[in-house]
């Protein structure tokens, strides 16, 4: 059987859970490749994967006969097969976090089953550790931006439309081998940098602008993202200072990410230091990067939890100037044992574009 | 009192429900203007909107005194508030079908209710039919995009990439004053054009390629939505029956909708004419449009209800031949009693792109 299948199966039996039901399309993916929209049933006996004739094809071309799942178009299943699927179970888990109210109470009326586990992230959970294959898929991607942030120091002219410079990130990724953006590029000049969520908008790039580019690409379902802020003609010197303060705690928090440390910490760090210079850190420090952008961990001041090998994490500090400009420098980061491997690999003194 | 908070007031009394939680960012836009995240609280007494501070700002400048809304930031509001928004409420009601089981048991515990209702699509059923305030944007909306359309048939040339022309559809937009895109545009050509839900590709335009261009705006929130199928160089001659076949029901079907008219048997008059020449319809025939672009009432063969005056739906037969291509032709449209009225008023006739 397909070896993330086994993890759970293993995970179900050490909660007396018999059955699941797997809703949420990441986890899905994660645990079988599928990347279709359809439900993931986990039986006594059997595995189950039920989709609609839009992704059928290509479901019956990504499993195989090791992963041992039973494929079927749905108008195939009767309310009486429904009905049967968790018979003789006890406990059935259910993603709470991910299927709404009213599908839960389709679930209950659909499946008849005794007892509905809550699964508590069960699977977001080990998702947050990433094997060798998951690390290469993420490798791929940093490199891919790498490259892209590379040509696009050549490409970016003053006069330029934010949404251009977007449009060409885009591009890139797509004629370089990506599957497509790992989620809506950033791209904000001038005083747009001093919002955290820029927009990209229409506005030009014009010399002196501080331009934030928050990007990534998705290779093979894993996603990469990195910031970079540069600058147009020249860097304004106000603009020094404020950068130089993110570095410094961006790298120090690279030097402090490795297994065990905790992730309080690493925020509590930067937001103390920030301080000393009258800012705040107004977004979490970093967050999980794989199948999807955001994950757990949140690299957060609230989170007690530790890091460990082998999580890839973003860590991204920033300071807004409300109505002037904003600085932001991000990196995907592998934890290791004995520290952290920086994956995002691009260039992060000041960075001057068309000069 | 704001009118749209007034008649959910009044509904609200006619289902003996004292109290309710609008969780849907959409439905709350609605009622209130709001464009943000957060929860609208309508208890005995007051409205409450809570948010955080990344839009506290933007929603006061929002919303009137008239609207009788009180605005405050999360970070403000206490547990023992929470349990005593709504004190004396024997029913409240919240929006199963948006919000999740894990957020259901939270907002259990934090409010305290005795009784959650479900409301079974309450406000979603109340947008079905458009005020003429929402009708202006949407028109405004359509008018874009048949002019943006307008604009491709001379932009478009053979050599371009689908991806450059989906682009250029999006800077258009914005360039002539829409927020942004309804929906990721799609324009698929050749053989791309063979599924229903294409992506965009870096693909070239090739002669003699059809290329199904799906695509929208919105204006202050509200959608348009329509898909023409044009020809690069010249219609090929096997695609000509097809193409007329599609519009042939796509005309009857504007013939057929107005006020009263069956909605299932809208889609199964395409149905059947598509039969005879042994094609399947294998899509919904349209879907409502306002500030969501997929809406109820979806005009499908399932839906027993009738059209009403002032609802704006969609017209979008297809052919889908896998492997080879597909002509969908799509307009937004606006139901009156005697009849309807096309609000994108683009030509349906064989359109050829650099010819």
């Amino acid at each position: 059987m397909n070896p993330k299948i086994k993890w759970l199966r293993e995970k179900m039996r050490g909660l007396d859970m018999q059955g699941m039901i797997v809703s949420n399309p990441i986890n899905i993916r994660y645990l079988t490749g599928i990347n279709a929209e359809g439900v993931l049933l986990i039986t006594r006996k059997e595995n189950h994967y039920i989709t609609d004739s839009r992704y059928i094809e290509d479901v019956h071309s990504t499993v195989t006969i090791d992963d041992e799942i039973i494929i079927s178009n749905f108008t195939d299943i009767s309310p009486y097969d429904y009905e049967n699927f968790f018979s003789f179970c006890e406990n059935v888990g259910f993603e709470e976090n991910y299927i709404t109210y009213a599908q839960y109470k389709n679930y209950m009326q659909r499946y008849k089953v005794n007892n509905f586990e809550e699964t508590e992230n069960m699977i977001e959970k080990q998702r947050m550790v990433k094997d060798e294959e998951e690390i290469a898929k993420i490798q791929k991607a940093c490199e891919l931006t790498d490259a892209c942030f590379e040509h696009l120091q050549k490409f970016i002219k003053i006069g330029m439309t934010e949404k251009e410079i977007a449009y060409e990130i885009e591009s890139y990724f797509l004629r370089n081998g990506a599957d497509g953006l790992a989620f809506e590029t950033i791209v904000a000049s001038g005083k747009n940098s001093s919002k955290p969520h820029a927009i990209t908008t229409e506005k030009t790039i014009e010399k002196g602008d501080p331009i934030t580019i928050d990007f990534g690409c998705k290779y093979q379902g894993y996603c990469s993202d990195m910031t970079r802020t540069i600058f147009a003609g020249y860097v304004p010197d106000r603009m020094k200072p404020i950068y130089d303060l993110v570095l410094k705690d961006q790298l120090q928090t690279l030097e402090d990410m490795k297994e065990g440390a905790i992730i309080r910490n690493l925020s509590r760090n930067v937001e103390n230091d920030f301080k000393l210079y009258g800012h705040n850190l107004i977004h979490s420090l970093g967050h999980g990067v794989g199948l999807d952008i955001h994950e757990i961990p949140y690299i957060s001041g609230k989170n007690d939890n530790v890091l460990k090998e082998n999580m890839v994490v973003t860590d991204e500090p920033g300071i807004y100037l409300p109505g002037e400009f904003g600085i932001r420098i991000e990196d995907t980061v592998l934890i290791t044992k004995t520290g952290c491997i920086n994956l995002t690999k691009s260039d992060k003194n000041y960075i001057i574009v068309d000069n």
